[in-house]
């Protein structure tokens, strides 16, 4: 499994993701899943991948060689967000339509997701989720995150803390703890964990930060947040029960 | 969808359940999901349902029925815990066999999944899931609850915070938070919630609470759960962004 997630909002954008795989519980590795195509100066492009390891890597090297050879729409050369969107859907299409009857026929899962998010000059900062599909959806100021993978453990945290003016240090503890919650329920999320926090406007990533198992760290967050959690629970007002609650009192009187 | 959980430990239990029943998005409905078949000074013994509608509550209207008819075994016969849990699964698999055939021909969801827990005389308190198929297993103290129906958006708060010591009027802030995350990331859960605890050794239940739409309380524990939240962010200790991160640098560097 893996988890992803992108947050954009008015300061800039972060991106986290683990690097478990598995094929089965019994074969984990670790592969990375946070890709950096900027240019500092120019363009800030960052993709998050997750579910087929085939399918998403594929895609990858098909990015990187028509950057390579020079290809009219590459990653670098693409002149809006919408259209690297569209080029990445397309690549991915492309893969499907060659490697897709070969899993199906075997029942293997073929789906998979990408997130990607940056800045092109003259542009605002832009996220999107590509689909397996090759269509994609983008976050918007309403709901600033999206997420691939295991996303359920991790959506309660982002949904009580993210909003579109969160500062951005805030947000990145955010999305650490987010990644934190879905390794501890979720075995085949794990790390190192990657995360990436770009400034808008500033065409360059400044921010970025590796945590490895058994990080200093991602202990201190962990322990500290938990002893916050339960000073919270102490601290939250008593619950004020019910002497009469007709639903829940007794649910069977013999006659 | 459906969230309940039910959390055991040194101190007691604890029972939680949301209210909504959809059938698609377009059409919701509120149904009870908690039901309590416990006699006072006798025994305590709780039941949550999730899953097919129609099968939990013909799983109910059997057990009510035998008891009525002061059947052999029954919810108010049985001499232990196992035999409930073994009781439920049987009658369980009995309304399967019934209605399951003509559910999968028009391949309409026939599953579900039954927590009860308790305690006898005699016994310590214990804790059961039940599946579709009526095996099931019991909660023990390293893991000290039980989750049916969305249960991944409420299972961080737990894994935090749960632990066999934990005093029961801290679990229980625990459990409304559990099931507020739940119903805050997925609108098929909702309230009214019901929530019963059940002090060790008291055979008899003294705390129901139930929270409809719009109750004081919750939105209290929400606006203060949300505040320390963000208060805890802004205290903890800020990250250390490394200035070499290898596998995160730029990844394509054309030749």
């Amino acid at each position: 499994m893996t988890y992803c997630l992108g947050i954009i909002n008015h300061h800039g954008l972060i991106f986290g993701a683990d690097s478990r795989t598995n094929a089965g519980v019994d074969y984990i590795s670790t592969y990375q899943k946070l890709f950096d195509f900027c240019i500092p100066g120019d363009r800030t492009i960052v993709l998050c991948t997750s579910g087929s390891l085939s399918i998403t890597q594929a895609v990858m090297n098909h990015l990187r060689q028509d950057i390579k050879q020079n290809k009219d729409r590459n990653l670098h050369t693409l002149p809006n967000f919408y259209e690297v969107a569209r080029y990445i859907g397309s690549t991915l299409r492309e893969i499907q339509e060659i490697d897709r009857p070969w899993l199906e026929r075997d029942n293997i899962d073929f789906q998979c997701n990408i997130l990607v998010g940056g800045q092109l000059q003259g542009e605002d900062p832009q996220l999107f989720l590509v689909y397996s599909q090759g269509n994609f959806i983008q976050a918007t100021p309403e709901t600033p995150f999206l997420q691939i993978g295991e996303t359920k453990y991790g959506k309660p945290i982002l949904d009580r803390v993210l909003h579109y003016d969160t500062p951005l240090h805030l947000a990145v503890k955010a999305a650490v703890l987010s990644i934190d919650s879905t390794m501890k329920s979720n075995i085949s999320v794990g790390p190192p964990l990657n995360v990436l926090m770009y400034q808008r406007d500033s065409f360059e990533i400044h921010h970025r930060l590796r945590l490895r198992l058994g990080s200093p760290y991602l202990a201190t967050i962990r322990r500290y947040w938990e002893e916050s959690v339960r000073k919270t629970f102490e601290e939250m007002p008593e619950i004020e029960w019910q002497d009469d609650v007709g639903a829940n009192k007794q649910e069977v009187l013999i006659d």
